[in-house]
């Protein structure tokens, strides 16, 4: 009985031949720049033990962790032992406590692999996407921040980006307005919620819902609007935008200007506060160590990006973009010191970032930035099958071929010629080597290009320099 | 509380650098290889519909899937509705069904992702594996077999292989073996579980196993082992240890006698059974048509070669290395014209074969396979940082050297600088480069050669050249 679900499932995707080229061709990029800073590979298993990701992601992230039920005789309790990957951070941080001993002092990792979701499918968001994750554990310095900031704008220019922003803050510095604020410890956690969603709901609506969260009264909200109105501006808003009149040079000097008279005026409001004080030194050292790298001018300082997950601990990012639907983040991340602690009972400083593959593909075929050069035909070149003796003779030459290095594909069949070469025009594929009767007897090969139609007799020996050197 | 596991799930693997460097080299071999043949990518979601899976892969398939809770309220009652990708051919069905208008008639693909079987644990099986898959959709011809099988031997002796062999038979002489034997129909199934583990139980355990199941009666089980006893003889065993006094080609020609001798005599047996002489015919004409192509003398036809998969209809295959641990096999494969048809009501023949990443891994591991140029250090030139105030300096030479596409690794902190050169010469980082404050007056660098210990001054423009073009 056929079944008539063939679609993939719910919020999954199949990725057919052009699609996985795509794929293929930003991950080329992301992984080229992240070895040229250093990064090495890793990868873990899809599948984590149960306990270690619950309770990493928050409430709304332990119901959205996908669960695998125990086997065998458990299969009917309903009972789980293990989970599917929800990111790449928190099985590295899994995977410093149990090697430590084996890593280097510094270890510097990227990976490129898929994550799993239960969330709810959208345009855009999936249930199983990549990330693209760059971490460093082992330094506290700032440098670890300039460097992913660089590696980022690296990977996003090489991909043809040019619009993007990396938005920074620093939760000390977060911490140090809701203090100041007089919002208290417990309030503190809903405070942040409503301000990662400013850019979102705006000005009135941020007003609305810190008060109806009980994080401010109606009297102290105006207060809080006076000194950190700013927070309620827009972090990935118009400023990147470039008018044609102005230079990419303009730019970056504005955005630097804006940087500093921000991180002025905070100064001045959380000269009281260690902890933010600290943030502003942090932002202003990433902000100085960026002046000679790929993320020159494009580190935007905003105190209202707060990002979601609770293992940050310093500097929070997140890329920008802000073109077309795509308005919104295409990776995030930050310096996360204690999340290793809570597998190793000791704690390893780190800090990352992560690019969501899926958008950038979105964002990508949308202005249509993959390259054209992207391999599109299934081979270079076919071979026909003239007749049911010959076939022996076409599988000769199609090995000659390969093994001289050519993509070449076979017909399987000993149709008729004319529909050999319809098939090899329907695909694409550029060349078509004919071995007929009075070729194999001359011991020549019949070359078609299938663009100008044109047709010439090679020796079989030349077949393949002559397809590499086909001039029209 | 720090949590004491951090060893990854039972039965999965972390990957390390220089582990995922293995398993790029081995991936991008076969990747390369399948593409000349004319093969393109394809790649599924790890998790599929329950329904999609359940059913496909026999009983104990069913039980070996990975079931993943419904989300929601529906957590608590244990029903699954999700299941891990079990292996990449019944993905390939159902892709093949609900884009039939989209692919071409012959849908040549490859796809290389992990699959996931509750087995238990053992040395070389794991419960996240990679599988590397070609199928061809479409045609009933046995040049695709033929291709399959060249395809294969070439990305084996790319990889170093010598020692493969090809076991192919057909399901038809099974078929035709078990009716001209008396077996009845209902019997089959068990007859063929068992000549399947002949390779393991030996003659007598095959004799024994034949009666105890009741596929034969004590008396006719010598009848049967006088017609075909040769179905006890070893399939991966002695015939490809090849002893230093022949050659390749020598053990080609002896592959090739032995096929013809043993498909005479079964021609003979069979030679009332309609079935089994389409079996011997189309064997013939695989053996046939791979006579040029890297399969030749590769091949070995042996009629106790059954699969355990239910699918298979006609040509199966399985690729068989016979040295230490690992005798056995590293991949398998064969034609499966119904498959399709179970999701698209309509049948479509099929051909595929799949390699065993990690078998694979294991064996060029232990026979030290790995080509020595293999990237294992994690940057080519190591940059360090002289002091706080040189940080800058040092960000700015290491972002030129990345322009210049070199792989360049920044020491995070201001450490002693012979701390920092103890650092990069521990990681195997072949070039240290240092910014001290007289360098930086001259506009030079100094390059450290952390092999010979040399050091030398050179002009900042030429360090990338000069490091490419590096004596000793």
């Amino acid at each position: 009985m056929p079944s008539n679900k063939t679609q993939p499932a719910r919020g999954m995707r199949d990725f057919l031949p052009a699609d996985v080229r795509r794929r293929e061709y930003v991950i080329g990029v992301i992984r080229e720049v992240y070895e040229r800073y250093g990064f090495e590979p890793l990868e873990t298993p899809a599948v984590e033990n149960i306990e270690t990701l619950m309770g990493k992601y928050g409430e709304e992230g332990n119901q959205l962790i996908f669960k695998i039920l125990k086997r065998g005789v458990h299969e009917s309790t309903g009972e789980a032992d293990l989970a599917l990957r929800y990111d790449l951070t928190v099985p590295l941080a899994r995977v410093v406590a149990e090697y430590r001993d084996k890593l280097p002092k510094f270890f510097k990792r990227y990976q490129i692999q898929p994550v799993w979701r239960a969330d709810r499918p959208a345009r855009g968001r999936f249930r199983e996407f990549y990330q693209c994750d760059v971490d460093v554990l082992g330094s506290k310095s700032m440098v670890v921040e300039a460097e992913i900031c660089a590696a980022v704008s690296d990977v996003l220019e090489r991909l043809g980006f040019d619009d993007f922003v990396i938005v920074l803050n620093h939760r000390e510095i977060l911490r140090g307005i809701l203090e100041v604020s007089g919002v208290t410890e417990e309030k503190q956690a809903d405070a942040l919620i409503v301000i990662d969603k400013s850019e979102k709901i705006g000005k009135d609506g941020l007003r609305r819902e810190l008060v109806e969260r009980g994080v401010f009264s109606e009297e102290s909200v105006d207060d809080f609007f006076e000194r950190f109105g700013r927070l309620a501006e827009t972090h990935v808003g118009p400023a990147f935008d470039i008018p044609e009149s102005r230079t990419r040079e303009f730019e970056k000097q504005q955005q630097e200007e804006m940087n500093s008279s921000w991180l002025d005026k905070l100064s001045s409001s959380l000269d009281q506060h260690e902890g933010g004080k600290l943030g502003i030194k942090a932002v202003r050292q990433i902000l100085d160590l960026s002046q000679n790298s790929p993320a020159r001018g494009r580190i935007r300082f905003h105190p209202s990006l707060a990002r979601g997950l609770s293992y940050y601990t310093g500097a929070i990012l997140e890329v920008g973009l802000n073109i077309g639907d795509f308005r919104g983040s295409i990776g995030g991340g930050g310096r996360y010191d204690n999340l290793v602690g809570m597998f190793l009972g000791q704690d390893v400083p780190a800090c990352g970032f992560s690019l969501g593959l899926e958008r950038i593909i979105v964002v990508m075929t949308e202005r249509e930035m993959f390259p054209a050069g992207l391999v599109t035909s299934p081979a270079e070149v076919m071979v026909t099958v003239w007749n049911e003796e010959s076939v022996l003779n076409s599988i000769a030459l199609a090995s000659e071929l390969r093994a001289a290095g050519l993509r070449v594909d076979l017909y399987p069949e000993a149709d008729k010629v004319g529909k050999q070469f319809k098939y090899a025009s329907a695909r694409g594929i550029p060349f078509v080597a004919v071995l007929g009767d009075d070729e194999r007897e001359r011991g020549e090969v019949s070359i078609k290009d299938m663009k100008s139609g044109k047709q010439r007799s090679v020796k079989r020996e030349d077949v393949a320099s002559v397809l590499r050197n086909w001039e029209g």
